[in-house]
């Protein structure tokens, strides 16, 4: 690939142009192309009408230099994905007696018999690169129209996942697409523009280069993309540095898998006490495998009564400052710690709202409170968000208190 | 509207070619044009390239009579959406002083001095119409281009949805387009063939209708989209006679919010006990408004220890039987109602995998029980699902156990 390539992506079929679908397919061949150093610089979703694929095939094509289109490969008069490029691209198509045979085998295996209209689906393009489909019944195409190359795939997820990576990246990769290097940091506890204060450094240093700051829920994360892993490394470096522990994972880790690894490796142990998020840590917590040899468990104590019950918070406690409050926070903490013996306790009770606030105590007021057996630590946040995104954040920032506290600890002393 | 007319989206700006972002505005617009029946034929995303631009809505108009683009009409030089329409339509552009006053007094507002180059969203079409845009800098336009229909909103989202709310809908209904009317039937704890098995009757009744299933996570949808509001109640009367209880909720409720208004309505409460869930119940139930009326909250009991000790299941029940039992999920259920005094308990107990199973009891395999005074029902389930999934799916079929469970039990007894 002399110079930097262009894509455009085609997804095809009529379900996908309704209120209720998005095209995710074409994320998972951008990531491909861009792995690559490929540009994708435009795609569309048309339906099932075979003057519209036409023209719109002719037109993306014109645009790139690599075309790539998704569905309309299925056995059905509205699949007609094929008709089109035959149309568009003026190619011959001729039945290609070993998909028939496989087609059979593949009903055959089922005990069924092939209705005879997936014969549609053996049509191939003369002299072209068919490409086997094993994880379906329609297999895909590379053809090469005039210099420029179309790859046309399956819509069905899992078949397109498995062709990109059986056909289409070492494709990529044998073009002379020079393989990039990605590393992605995720920081925690810092707004867009705190991230962007603190980067100016990094930017001046590194003028031109592309590094992109993604909003995750919850998070912030830094998308680094470079020619070479040398070259991400050290920018990696600089990047720590200037973040420090604010940066709690890399690539697809997520916030409760850092803190469950942390205390797995240091064989220590969390109990939970939550009020306003109702359970959404825990949750959390446990959506990682293996959470069950650190986590043990702990309360959604939602009224006054589960608070003292589970977590053994002292009624006059609450009568005295509120449920919620920092003193209540800390005794749901520390309680429910002492209670099932573990390393660590969480508390947070907050106001989720929509209603329940007052001027002392607005909507989404929460508190969270993180004990060991030594030292309780409280932190006081005011959401400006509506109840699930209240839930969401304080979940969140009680996984990053945790996860900081038990940095704090230094080495395990357990 | 004397045919059915066809719409075209284009959503502008290079960060929605990555391999990160969706587009979801074009769903709000074609949920607003289907509501008004007219159909989108095509959409695609270009990214800030003002060529590109040019021909994409030139390309565009020539499939529609509605043009709808979004995204680009923010101050900066990327921002190229203006220059393309006027030179892919040959439009005059003017200064509009009042905008620029609207748009200084914004600043002001919040302190600030209007950087000049936001001097550029102040420049309209000359002889079209400006939307005025009340939740952000940046007008729309609404075209009239060769007798078609160009529509131009910017691409933040909430500014999107005012738009559509204030300008969009409005036009659509005035234009003559009929608004149609649509239902959705919310249905859990069926597959989609079993789904498709009992419609039967129905679409032989209704022959050549459309009737959209569309799986959602733990639950299966029917949208119904009528002319008239009398055809969809009558269509909905078929449905409700042919699904019965099935049939959990209508339009956005979730299974969530009918269990709580259930609950609420009665004047009955609740108390749950997790194991294999981690609290992802508890957090559903939470994430309802108002929920603290019925739901006492309860134990995340991720160990035998906590399942005694806050759901007071008989450490012998466990030794016996196992943790992942039949008889542990009902001394959970009952345990928690018990001790928190609520009408129904519900206890959860499985393997999330995906490790931890063993022949007798795979991966997936789940025990959920719902109790009250007088009884205790429990079901078995193995999903054939990963970790995240089986969760979700037992806190689905958690909900709806209860929410048939509630209602066989006929009227409130409190």
């Amino acid at each position: 690939m002399p110079h930097r390539m262009k894509a455009a992506i085609i997804a095809i079929g009529s379900e996908m142009l309704g209120p209720t679908r998005v095209d995710t397919n074409s994320l998972k061949l951008t990531a491909a192309l861009e792995n690559y150093g490929v540009a994708v610089v435009r795609k569309s979703v048309v339906g099932d009408s075979l003057q519209d694929l036409v023209g719109e095939m002719e037109f993306s094509l014109g645009k790139a230099d690599i075309l790539i289109v998704t569905g309309g490969l299925g056995p059905t008069e509205d699949d007609m994905t094929r008709e089109a490029l035959s149309k568009a691209f003026g190619l011959e198509m001729d039945l290609d007696q070993s998909i028939v045979d496989r087609l059979q085998a593949r009903f055959a295996a089922r005990g069924w018999k092939m209705p005879e209209v997936n014969k549609r689906q053996a049509y191939v393009f003369r002299g072209q690169t068919t490409l086997t489909n094993e994880r379906g019944t329609a297999p895909g195409f590379h053809l090469v129209v005039g210099g420029k190359h179309v790859w046309v795939f399956p819509g069905v997820p899992n078949e397109l996942e498995w062709m990109i990576e059986t056909y289409f990246k070492p494709w990529l990769e044998q073009t002379g697409g020079k393989k990039r290097h990605r590393r992605v940091l995720k920081i925690a506890g810092m707004t867009e523009s705190g991230v962007e204060e603190r980067l100016k450094p990094y930017y001046d240093a590194h003028k031109g280069e592309l590094l992109t700051i993604l909003a995750a829920p919850g998070g912030l994360e830094l998308h680094l993309l470079r020619d070479t892993a040398d070259e991400v490394a050290s920018r990696e470096r600089e990047l720590l540095d200037l973040f420090g522990n604010r940066v709690f994972g890399f690539d697809d880790e997520t916030l409760e898998f850092v803190v469950g690894s942390l205390l797995a490796n240091r064989g220590e142990t969390l109990a939970t006490a939550e009020s306003c998020t109702g359970g959404l840590l825990g949750s959390r917590i446990t959506d990682v495998p293996g959470s069950s040899r650190y986590y043990v468990g702990g309360g959604v104590c939602y009224t006054a009564t589960t608070k003292t019950d589970i977590a053994g918070v002292d009624p006059q406690l609450i009568q005295q400052h509120g449920e919620v409050s920092q003193e209540v926070a800390e005794a749901l903490a520390s309680g429910i710690r002492e209670r099932f013996h573990t390393t660590y306790g969480v508390g947070i009770t907050g106001i989720a709202g929509p209603t329940g606030g007052s001027e002392a105590k607005p909507v989404g007021t929460v508190h969270i409170a993180v004990a060991d057996a030594t030292r309780v630590e409280h932190r006081k946040i005011v959401w400006p968000f509506t109840r699930t995104l209240v839930k969401w954040f304080s979940s969140q920032a009680a996984l990053d208190q945790l996860r900081l506290f038990i940095l704090g600890r230094g080495a395990s002393r357990s």
